[in-house]
């Protein structure tokens, strides 16, 4: 069922969800707010924008134009309502289609930034998952594969410009690797831990395209304290509104 | 000046060293627990050994045979004394030889574990450094790669055999690239943090030879608490003991 939440504590902005779908989730947020932004940077677009969170808390951190991509009509339509509602259809241009279309929507080398939430886990033919179903198709790799959003990431990108992705560690070795065969070179990662004494289960990466190696790992982004609280740094970026965070 | 230290606080062990090489440090200590040790684990070496702290300390954590391999004469002598004073020398066999002669030392597919605290820096020809200074040829590639220590741990492992290092973050992509150029799969990373605010300062990473691919980033290791202590992780380490722990 479609419903309408807050979109954190930005003003009265809202994000239409249903929970039959992928959910606007605190992964959404952490690549929001981890990406490098210049005050320079004119283009963006978010890849597999689902019901747009990426691109409507990005407004919140730049003037620039931010393109949104999402392949799933329904879901689509739920980012779009919200974007309009927002009034943030100046600034944001959300388009449906697939991402593995990108050539034939954008010119090569036309974007500062890039980035994207893409579906995480690996698809295999013995996989239980409903090839139809929604959530499948945000979380498995059924239509879109760790390699199109690479590929399609550097062609989109301007030489020097900024990819930004989230994903899980036990794909790390394999983004570095295709990042790498792709001209993206790894400049920053953030390891995000549920708790300090847990493993990390969330991975933030940005690489820059052709650039030169060096690699920053930034401090540990640990998401819960001892009392299963938010730490101050992720109330923050909800807006320090406890009640809205706790929903995701 | 060469002096006695203590090797923490395993029984009455001590170790030699000399302020103007390079100190037996915390990389050690970390490295030394860090590596999976099996059971059945019966042949480890390690690589760089330096004055062999990496060799003394894991005596304390396996009863396997442990061989250690060090270039500088000064320095090996001062390890060689230390595991010959602390009884250790029926179980390291430590050997004054270049990394680089290890194929006419050992045969391949011979060893369960491979370790190494390697020089961690670039040496540039416009490097400000004394080639024969016994500090630049620890630290900086003057002498041994990163490419070597990672070739010759392939030789030596067996299949299914783990290598274990201690590096830079900087160096993360790199070390992943050649570690699997070279077939081994990494397996287990650990990102060392000296405060909670602070950037990984050193990255512990295990691999596989031959191995799956699937990376845990394991819980985040941060060296110093908000008062500047070690953390108890750390304390541990050391056997408990904070006068000996501060030393380094």
């Amino acid at each position: 069922m479609k419903v309408k939440n807050r979109l954190l504590n930005f003003g009265n902005n809202i994000i239409y969800q249903d929970n039959d779908c992928f959910l606007f989730s605190l992964d959404s947020m952490l690549l929001a707010n981890f990406v490098t932004i210049k005050l320079s940077d004119k283009k963006i677009i978010d890849m597999c924008s689902g019901n747009a969170p990426i691109p409507m808390l990005l407004t919140f951190r730049t003037k620039a134009r931010i393109f949104g991509v999402e392949l799933q009509e329904y879901i689509y339509n739920m980012g779009l309502d919200s974007i309009v509602e927002n009034k943030m259809d100046k600034q944001i241009t959300f388009i449906n289609d697939d991402v593995k279309n990108i050539r034939k929507l954008f010119e090569s080398d036309s974007f500062d930034i890039v980035t994207c939430n893409p579906p995480y886990f690996k698809y295999k033919s013995d996989s239980l998952v409903n090839l139809n179903d929604k959530k499948t198709i945000a979380r498995h790799e059924v239509v879109l594969k760790l390699e199109d959003v690479i590929i399609n990431a550097r062609y989109l990108l301007k030489n020097g410009g900024t990819f930004a992705m989230i994903h899980r560690p036990e794909r790390l070795v394999e983004i570095i690797d295709l990042m790498r065969k792709n001209g993206i070179e790894p400049k920053k990662i953030r390891m995000v831990y549920p708790k300090l004494e847990k493993d990390a289960n969330m991975i933030l990466i940005e690489g820059v395209k052709n650039g030169k190696s060096g690699l920053k790992i930034l401090k540990p982004l640990v998401i819960y304290d001892d009392d299963n609280k938010y730490v101050s740094e992720v109330r923050k970026m909800f807006g320090g509104v406890e009640d809205v965070a706790e929903k995701l």
